[in-house]
């Protein structure tokens, strides 16, 4: 079961300029930064709020690190903005199960690792209604509760 | 100060079908419904989770009720997908005026009525990395406050 909005992914072309528009503007802070290699992005995480499933709702701000990532692709297209939505849940992989069951495309065959030693897999759009949309699951509690 | 991310505005072709899609797709269940005539929308608050400074994020669905709507011109450029982001606080006068003396440029003079009678304005996306992004003060901020 999705249980909250776990966080939204936005697109970039300079992280540090996107992550300093965010504190600047808001004061929203940064939480956590990795790189993805496998997604062919760098990422920086701000925590907006905690959430009543005992997670927390996230911007995450991706910019890519090689041109042949989809976040690359789709930059080239669309520009900078809103790449993604995610819903947090306690396991995505009945979730993905019971979703593909009802004919929407996932993307991956099993989930893959995503921010924060999350488990993470996609819907495709065109099965959402134009919305890009992940789901997550958290790697432990504490990582998505404490600093 | 914004405390939350209130909701994911996602602009669609058809209400109904679309509400239905998050129904059957995610068990999501409907909060509210209403007709905004100034924005030109009829919408439908999916509330997703509760957040810790005693409100509730959601996804808002967003169908045009007039072709002259700034909704229903995005949809023609854009496609089906996320509209805007919407972040929430106690007072979305003092943050816009704060925001504003940033030069982040604030689209309405003073805030308008947005869902469930809560008080709204927008950024300009341009200014804020192609992100629409809205401000929202909840009509009863501090009723379902519980910590």
């Amino acid at each position: 079961m999705l249980t909250r909005i776990d966080h939204i992914g936005i697109a970039c072309f300079d992280l540090e300029r996107t992550v300093d528009f965010y504190a600047r503007t808001y004061g929203f802070e940064v939480f956590h930064t990795e790189v993805n290699e496998e997604q062919g992005v760098r990422e920086a995480m701000l925590r907006i709020n905690g959430t009543d499933d005992g997670g927390a709702s996230y911007l995450q701000l991706l910019e890519p690190v090689r041109e042949d990532s989809t976040v690359a692709k789709w930059l080239e297209r669309h520009g900078e903005g809103v790449h993604h939505i995610a819903f947090g849940t306690e396991d995505v992989d009945a979730d993905a199960g019971a979703i593909r069951e009802k004919g929407v495309r996932v993307l991956y065959d099993e989930p893959r690792r995503g921010s924060m030693d999350s488990r993470i897999t996609f819907l495709h759009p065109k099965d959402c209604h134009g919305v890009l949309t992940e789901l997550v699951t958290s790697a432990a509690p504490s990582a998505t509760t404490d600093h």
